[in-house]
């Protein structure tokens, strides 16, 4: 440890030297510090997919030298802790250490949604209501002031707003204010108010509300944000306020991610130290990169943006609000508000127009958020006579049931396994990801399709789904999940972790191991899929009807857009219903906020469709276990439920 | 200038070093810069009673080595730039120097409005309305959340705040909202709302806010301030909401008085560099100083005060709120706004609850602030039946003719002549001041009592007004105030500006020289005097009434305290109506302010006061002007309307 000597601070402490490689980073931290605490101190991005529980083993590192104490993990075997690798997460240092980090899985984006170039975009949706945004520009002409007119300047523009746009009052902030004088004069008394005017709810309008005071007539261009907090990504529109249309648009992951894939763990990683904080700041800085790739390809200031209307789960809007989300975790499983009251952009840290307005959508509980309430606005459900169920199938799994006249929802902990997590080879929807996968039914051989056409490196949501189907119609696992072991082919064998299936060699992959699914992994897919099968069946249940009732069953969400309807049904993670009354919608929440801020009537019936919708906690619903119990089969217990899969089983 | 060598940062630059003494700071500045923004720089306070307009001449330093350059100043005799003497606001450096600063002037505190101790006063005024201020704390005790019942912890508060006090709704901000969770959970569901419930104006008002969530039942103690923010002087007063009592009230002067002793010079300072946020900064520093005082001995914590309700004339409000008061100076006076909103003390930068509100009162325009508005309110002449004068006279000097049915404002620029600006030894009303003097006739000896008991030092206020008029009644001056030359005493005599009249020999003066007053002094009071009451006059005149159609006169403001209605009769600075006309009412901005923080109902009718009252701009009025020729004579021109005057000069 001769090298160090020279960086230390003082030679007896209870501090000591940790050293990264290959960056070569060198900290100090005290004795006892987590391996995940030290690197995040040095800067170091390391993934902590669980949010440092240490359940998902992803986290690991190789200790080249010193000494540190590790917990205990079933996530390293007895090879690896041989060869010194440790959990991050779940490892303290006791002494000057040496230690190497792996390169980490790339976050890399999927180019879907991403609208490359200055091109405008078409409206998404025909657009059946006007557009009435709540953000208004206002040219006025001002009488300049005399001794015989000596009106404050404030009073002056609040009188011509009157009497030229017919405006009750006005009121402002000190940022405005301390530009108003200037403003006017600099312009010669011809200047642009921008005015947050309100959606008209009682509690939040206080008449209209002067956000920016601009030179000369710029009323002809006014932007706004739509923006989708994901869990797993960050969506932002930019629209213009005056045509309504779609500028452009740009995703990103979410910057949390590397602080926990799911809710949970990301609310747990909240609870240590600056967690919170750090949160706030990650996803501040997704969609502030985003603003600022939007505001850059299309050559507009950040300033001149003026709202943003935001939807997203409730725990990703409380981080986002910088709120504690520690009791959304535990029973009874509470936020601290779900309707936020309208802040301004410099309050919240978003980097827009400073005064400009942030409009988080209302929520209905812990796991019901603004994500839903906007996808049930964007879906339409809520002026439907047909009986609807909208399923929002992202990080976790919300559903809503009903129509114009009533609303039910749930949540249920689906949990990430469709997203990567919880199976040994599963990753997210990026390059290198196996997305469709075929199984010949003679031989077992399977074929696949990877995304990007590179040698794969795992196998994403649609991918297990398809795979489940596959083994599971051509007989190379039994409906309870478990692997035939006596079948004719090399790619059934015992592994580790019991039974596995080889999807890809290892020559073929981009990671030199072979890619396969076991009996764990699947597992672990089948307690996802019955859980949101016993959702809405409970839904459907508790309201007297059956499945086969649903008139429409409509899909949102990220992963909802790739699933694969035949297979998803031959796994019973859908209703055996007829195709056709299937529909996706893609990114519901969004367009949501996207309709929220382009029409204020949309905005009321936001609040309206919050107010209304009926919250059905399962956690404490006996039906719930019981359907979740029938539906850990495949396609499920009561195989009359499935009648297309089980012809096809005959065949 | 080897002693400054081995801190010069480069040897070859445009900067240069700047050692002051007897601190022996040491600052590099740019070549060209100002003594006075040296000085500002090395934290060294520099009395710039004018602005920094080389035009009072306090700001004398000595320099002692090296070059500077001297725009040329009538304030600095020969023999002192002889001697090395340089105004410092006049003055730049060329190289490295040393400068020696004199001892400025204390800004002493006259113990006038202090109440030491933490002994409860009184009401300073039977107080004959209900008290109901804005600000309320109500104890809630709500239902723990279940799974049953698992509505968000803000709708909680917000249901049981409408069930148990009938609130209709509730809005607050991101800091409160921070806190609610742990709030509620730590205090067992049992707490304190602390709500700004709005004074109902239509504008300012978005139904009560909530400012704040405290553990328990915290009910019974509420604290608001009244502050009226003086030119000269800042006053604050410490309130219980709930009794309505002044638990104890403190006063400094205004931190600005350093860069400019009255409006206009604190209007120039503002338009330099950082001036304007300089600005703010010392009235901040003021006033969290006054708060600090208030509530160590009063033994609270600064976040238990939620209100701040804010008088003061328009340009220090502006000051005060960091906007720029350029155009109040520039004809035709248009301030920024007369009527600011609501604003939270953090964005102010007011040291109470971050989310308590500052409530700056409304005023009329640019020279008839929120001082005047709230000196009508306490004053009480808005509900009479007879025709009221009320005047403030501080640094400037505001009135207002009227009564129940109607108010007419002006504002006269009489500037801050018996505040001790102008008059060679003029001061302020601080120990050393000579308060009142006479003179003997026989032998034009005076006799003269001081503040604090001390050697004189100067002539404050009342002192000044006390001695014209002595001189005026015995002869030393004539009606014009020329000084009579050929009087036997060796009181009077010509000095450097012209006549004078010793007042204190050197020998008992606490400065070493005699103390006198010149007929340049004497000119500058009937200026100011002269202004005064042709205020008045045109504003009696303007309604077609005579002043002696004056029922009340009443007169606010700290300087209004102390002077003698008789002497200011007999110079003509107030007009010759029996005495028992005239009332003090001391300070009536703080009192204003005082009664708006106690009252809802009062708070709107000081709105109603500035909505109602008619501004008469006098600089665009040409019977002001006759109306002040008239007056530069003592009494008047018009001897006839001054009949006592005239029997007491017959005797």
């Amino acid at each position: 440890m001769r090298v160090v000597c020279c960086v230390r601070s003082s030679t007896i402490s209870d501090k000591c030297i940790v050293i990264f490689k290959p960056s070569g980073k060198v900290i100090e931290v005290e004795v006892g510090t987590l391996l995940s605490d030290a690197a995040t101190q040095a800067g170091i991005d390391l993934n902590l997919p669980c949010g440092g529980q240490g359940r998902c083993g992803r986290c690991k590192l190789l200790v080249e030298h010193g000494p540190v104490s590790r917990r205990p993990s079933a996530k390293l075997s007895p090879a690896e802790e041989e060869e010194g690798y440790a959990l991050a997460c779940q490892t303290v240092v006791k002494g000057d250490v040496i230690l190497f980090v792996p390169e980490q899985e790339k976050i890399e984006r999927r180019i879907v949604e991403e609208a490359k170039g200055a091109e405008r975009i078409a409206l998404p949706l025909e657009l059946e209501w006007p557009i009435d945004p709540s953000i208004g520009k206002f040219f006025v002409t001002i009488e300049p002031p005399s001794l015989e007119d000596n009106t404050s300047d404030f009073d002056r523009l609040r009188r011509e707003l009157k009497a030229q746009h017919n405006f009750p009052d006005l009121t402002t902030s000190l940022p405005v204010l301390k530009k108003l004088a200037t403003t006017l004069r600099d312009a010669n008394w011809q200047v642009t108010a921008v005015l947050e005017m309100g959606d008209s709810e009682p509690a939040n309008n206080c008449g209209p509300y002067l956000i920016n005071i601009l030179p000369g007539d710029q009323t002809t261009q006014s932007f706004g944000l739509a923006i989708d907090i994901g869990t797993t990504t960050n969506v932002v529109y930019l629209v213009d306020l005056s045509s309504g249309q779609v500028i452009d648009r740009a995703s990103e992951y979410n910057g949390q991610i590397s602080c926990g894939e799911d809710i949970i763990s990301r609310i747990i990683y909240s609870q240590k130290g600056d967690g919170l904080a750090h949160l706030q700041r990650l996803v501040l800085k997704t969609l502030n990169g985003l603003i600022d790739e939007l505001s850059g390809r299309n050559d507009i200031r950040p300033q001149e943006i003026n709202k943003a209307t935001v939807a997203g789960n409730t725990t990703m809007i409380q981080l986002f609000l910088g709120l504690n989300p520690k009791y959304i975790r535990e029973e009874p499983y509470i936020p601290t508000i779900s309707h936020p009251p309208p802040m301004t952009a410099e309050e919240v840290g978003l980097n827009i127009n400073p005064q400009g307005i942030v409009d988080c959508l209302p929520g209905v509980g812990a796991y019901v958020g603004a994500d839903i309430t906007a996808g049930v606005l964007s879906s339409g459900m809520y002026k439907t006579d047909a009986l609807t169920l909208f399923m929002d199938v992202g990080t976790n799994g919300e559903m809503v049931l009903g129509n114009a006249d009533w609303l039910l929802a749930c949540a249920c902990s689906a949990g990430p396994a469709f997203e990567g997590s919880g199976v040994r080879y599963g990753m997210r929807a990026t390059a290198g990801a196996i997305e469709e996968i075929w199984i010949n039914p003679d031989g077992y051989e399977p074929t696949y399709r990877v995304i990007g056409n590179v040698p794969p490196r795992g196998i994403c949501g649609s991918g297990m789904i398809s795979l489940l189907a596959e083994m599971f119609i051509t007989g190379v696992i039994d409906k309870s999940g478990k692997i035939h072991r006596d079948l004719p082919t090399p790619r059934t064998r015992v592994g580790d972790h019991g039974g596995e299936y080889v999807v890809a060699w290892a020559a073929e992959t981009g990671i030199g191991h072979d890619i396969v699914i076991t009996e764990v992994d699947i597992e672990n897919l089948i307690r996802t899929k019955a859980a949101i099968y016993a959702g809405f069946s409970v839904l459907v249940h508790s309201v007297g009807l059956e499945l086969a009732d649903i008139e429409q069953f409509l899909i949102g969400g990220a992963f909802g857009q790739y699933i694969n309807i035949e297979k998803a049904i031959q796994i019973g993670l859908l209703p055996d219903l007829p195709w056709e009354r299937f529909k996706y919608l893609g990114n519901t929440s969004v367009l949501g906020a996207y309709y929220s801020l382009l029409s204020r009537a949309l905005r009321r019936e936001v609040a309206e469709i919050a107010s209304k919708m009926t919250y059905l906690e399962l956690s404490a619903d006996n039906r719930f276990m019981d359907q979740f119990m029938s539906a850990l089969f495949l396609p499920h217990t009561d195989t009359t439920s499935f009648p297309s899969v089980m012809r096809l089983l005959e065949r």
